[in-house]
């Protein structure tokens, strides 16, 4: 089978290797129908170090399940399913609690013997934890917006919660990805009344507006902060989604939030440390947020989606073969596409 | 009349000033029947640089009205009131929302040319929503319980709320000082299940115990963090209080916290920043927490304090007159007080 491998920054290659097949009794095997490069992928193709074997790439598809191990009960073979960023028991303290993501036997895709769904087939393991079957056929018409149930709608919300964006709120997502245009999507879907987008790209702005945004601050740092206090009486937001992951953007974020407000950052962190004082702690400011439990807000959003309440997938703008994987790469890098979907 | 005065680290005065009065139309002038030293206080008495005038010391106090400026409503004359250890109007959109740390009128005892309350008198900006009337009189043998109102137990309850202690839930206690104290009886009162302390001073461990903890832990850095872990089936605590300031109490906080915790921290934070990615973003951990609007808490502690199901007013373990105040420092920052009452 062919999957995505990459080797060092800006070494992508997409090769012949063994086909995935179910290992243990709790695996599935999944054809991939649908995967993604995420922002998160730019990040090891900005700065991998050379790695012999290379790295497994893509955490995010819509599959087929081909096969199921002796064990699992909840999923079988022909399920249309979405398979979020992180595998997880589904029967842990974590994963009742709704965070899968820290599930005691759980894991992430690409990282050790899990292979990556930027590929033809992919062993998925804790199948009944982790696998949610979709009621349609894998080729729908909502499957862009289904697709991104298995990471950046799912981190939008995730960011919008621990920012506790709620009716009558203002918030302001920080970032105009895909991730930022999910977090415009959940806060809307929250109840905000006022949503503030930073970000400077014309095509993703627009976006932002079509979801919900009802203002848009182009400026960085120390301007960006000056425009939103002004924007709101000069307080801040009472939320606000980090969807980037860098230091400026933390520090704006931090400086943005009104007293007693909330930070929700999603975007992994490249950055060792965020300000102590000033102005977290005095002006009472909560920093909440990590890597999405996703897996938990399939239930909750599929409905918006089927129902077509709400549309993240229309943040995909390119789609390619996995010939087409390194290119995408290159063109999310170069910020030519926003995010893009592969179908194998 | 007489006030405390801090020239410098170390350099503590009880000395003649002018007169404290009534200046605006909001104010009142109260006579202090009680105040406190506060461990906030053995910051600047270990570090404070130079100052010419000096810094008018005490942000704590119950006392009684002695007059009120034209436009106060609520206090008058002869009132028995608690002064939390911030002013605050009481009617702009933070103290509407409960955070009077925020008021943005408001601001600190000891700043500018608002004085201190170890002092026999004090003038107290915005009268009407910064004074709290009692319902009893200013030798009630409650006082001391009552005096914990205007900071530390407000304080101790500010650090639960914000490390969202609940009923069932494991709450940890960082620092077995008066807030500590406080933390640990309003970790109980809000429904903890287990309380561990993490403490090494026996006779403020004792009181621990009898405030509620139920377990302690008198290692630090790293071994604690191992402790608390043993103890907590090997993830750490729902709900971790940071009541020191420190950054080995923070970096300990960020540790214990389990997976989805929270860190409620209201230690001032004598340090620069706090680690971004390990352990709180990959764990989705929760910091909260800063200046304590006590003012907002009064209400609910109150029947508490008055129907004796909590009696924080045993953190008191020495009481001085003004003259007693630079020895009361001496012996807070050498250990030997646990927190020294001030009846001037």
């Amino acid at each position: 089978m062919r999957a995505t491998v990459m080797y060092r920054a800006g070494d992508v290659r997409v090769e012949n290797v063994a086909d995935q097949t179910v290992v243990n009794p709790t695996d599935a095997l999944i054809r991939i129908s649908r995967a993604c490069i995420c922002g998160s992928d730019l990040w090891p193709y900005k700065e991998l170090a050379p790695v012999d074997r290379g790295r497994r790439m893509g955490h995010e598809a819509v599959g087929v399940v081909e096969a199921v191990g002796k064990q699992v009960r909840r999923v079988k073979r022909g399920d249309v399913v979405v398979m979020p960023f992180a595998y997880s028991d589904g029967t842990c303290e974590f994963c009742h609690e709704g965070l899968q993501t820290s599930c005691v036997h759980g894991g992430f895709f690409g990282v050790g013997d899990v292979g990556g769904a930027q590929a033809e087939a992919l062993r998925v393991p804790l199948a009944d934890g982790t696998l949610f079957p979709l009621p349609v056929g894998e080729d729908d018409a909502l499957m862009p917006s289904l697709l991104t149930l298995s990471d950046v709608m799912g981190t939008g919300h995730h960011a919008a919660k621990a920012a506790r964006v709620g009716r009558g709120k203002t918030a302001a997502v920080i970032g105009d990805g895909a991730v930022g245009l999910c977090g415009v999507i959940a806060a809307k879907r929250l109840g905000a009344e006022r949503i503030i987008v930073l970000g400077r790209h014309p095509d993703r702005i627009a976006l932002a507006r079509d979801f919900g945004a009802t203002d848009v601050v182009s400026e960085r740092g120390d301007a960006a902060v000056a425009r939103v206090r002004e924007l709101t009486g000069g307080h801040g937001a009472h939320s606000v989604l980090e969807c980037v992951g860098s230091e400026q953007a933390m520090v704006t974020a931090m400086a943005i939030a009104r007293p007693g407000g909330a930070v929700g950052r999603v975007g992994v962190p490249h950055y060792e440390a965020t300000p102590a004082s000033q102005p977290a702690f005095y002006s009472n400011v909560t920093v909440s947020g990590g890597p999405a439990p996703v897996r938990a807000y399939i239930g909750e959003l599929l409905p918006d989606i089927l129902e077509g309440r709400i549309q993240p997938g229309r943040v995909f703008d390119r789609v390619v073969g996995l010939d087409g994987v390194p290119d995408g790469y290159r063109a999310m890098n170069e910020r030519k596409a926003l995010k893009v979907m592969v179908k194998p």
